[in-house]
């Protein structure tokens, strides 16, 4: 098993300034893993390399990476951050959920709440859903004005951009589900009492805007997939594929990013310690 | 291998009211486990038990726990942190680490910045370093008044009553080493080329004061341990024990908190899933 993350990398990144193609993308993917054993042991390895990668980055203390995972319920967004990033743990990693915005939060411009988010210097920063959802489920329900939607494609990237030239590596991911696929998950959670409370039914309202929902994502990929902040469509009707993909591209970016244990600026034999 | 939770936090817990007589607490404790082996089993189990009571308690939604870690340099509070929480990953675990208070910090009482980030409903927080860095190394150095300090620990008190009475359960633990554990290792990070940027000079200004700071520690293990947030002492001079004996802990904690998932406000049957 070798790590081959930039065949992973670029199968699955929407090149900038391209038709994303969302439609025609897999949610399946099995040319990418021998099989799921492989997959499995992949992510497993990934997972302790993202950890001593983030180590020397926390000790190298200048540059931050931010991990942005976005999908239609039940897409495996928690489980992505379990699957990948337990094994660095609360320590280097820190999770900032967006959900409706608050009295507070609405009265301020959309990104405001989310700079206040992003991942200090040396850390790990992910989050689950994000400043996406103002040209996801904010148009979709019309609740401000076309116009409004428009600008903030650029806005977005200007903003990524910003974060970017700051020392952030910035890393976007679609977890992209069939609609088959929601039906079974939605259908375990009705089923399984201790998932019951996963259920909400207004799940089921977005799943009738299916159509709606997917070319919103498609008008997001196509716009805000730059090289600075590129978009990867993950197939994830399987976690393992999921597991496997993600980890790779994460991985592949911190390899790329190489931080550095710093150099003491003192000699070791300088001191005895009594 | 039985789980009997019970008997470690009785062993290593401060009776609220009773002199903690901190210098004849055991840093290395061969009698609470059997061996090294089993010592590992148990924290792994821990640690896995802590997971799914955490998703209980997220589901729930109306608790959370607050986890303090406090010891001298090297005691082991990151390591705590790994060997304990990373079960349970960045998505249940907020850590927050405090340092020197920075200027908007001291334009506050020193508790602001504590209750700030109190961990909210559903996960469980963890401070590494916390507010008793203001009756330890504020009192060892000085850096207020005597009459000041003395009047610090029954605010704690009454601010973690607070928090207790608010729905937050509080564990406190003190990683105790002893002073020959740790010259061992900061002589590692001398010595290890990838912990340098660990060591720091100062680190050894703070050994010299080592009463000093021992007798800090009692006096805040005297006035600070209660019955709403109790402290433990936890023998931290072999990171098996110290692992087993926090997990342990957490665990029969978050046991008695007993989290439930709640009940749906609807019948599975009720929903066609198209």
């Amino acid at each position: 098993m070798t790590f081959e993350w930039k065949t992973i990398d670029s199968a699955l990144r929407v090149e900038p300034g391209k038709p994303s193609k969302l439609s025609k993308r897999d949610t399946a993917c099995d040319n990418l893993f021998a099989d799921k054993r492989e997959g499995e042991a992949l992510a497993k390895a990934n997972a302790k390399a993202i950890d001593r990668l983030q180590d020397a980055l926390w000790a190298e203390g200048s540059r931050a990476l931010l991990v942005v995972l976005q999908g239609i319920d039940t897409s495996g967004k928690d489980g992505t951050v379990r699957g990948v990033f337990n094994e660095c743990g609360p320590l280097g990693v820190n999770v900032t959920a967006f959900g409706t915005p608050n009295e507070q939060e609405l009265a301020h411009d959309y990104l405001w709440r989310v700079h206040k988010a992003v991942p200090r210097k040396g850390l790990i920063g992910i989050f689950n859903r994000s400043h996406y959802e103002d040209v996801l489920v904010v148009k979709v329900r019309g609740l401000v004005p076309a116009d409004v939607i428009e600008q903030r494609y650029a806005q977005i990237n200007a903003f990524e951009r910003h974060l970017s030239e700051n020392g952030t590596t910035i890393l976007k991911f679609m977890l992209h589900i069939s609609k088959d696929e929601q039906r079974k998950r939605l259908q375990a959670r009705l089923e399984e009492p201790d998932k019951h409370w996963k259920f909400n039914p207004g799940d089921l309202e977005d799943r009738k805007l299916w159509t709606q929902f997917a070319n919103a994502y498609e008008t997001m990929l196509d716009r805000c997939s730059t090289e600075h902040a590129p978009w990867h469509v993950i197939p994830s009707d399987r976690k393992w594929q999921r597991n496997a993909a993600i980890s790779s591209i994460v991985r592949g970016a911190l390899e790329t990013m190489m931080p550095l244990y710093p150099k003491a600026r003192w000699k070791p034999g300088e001191f005895i310690i009594e």
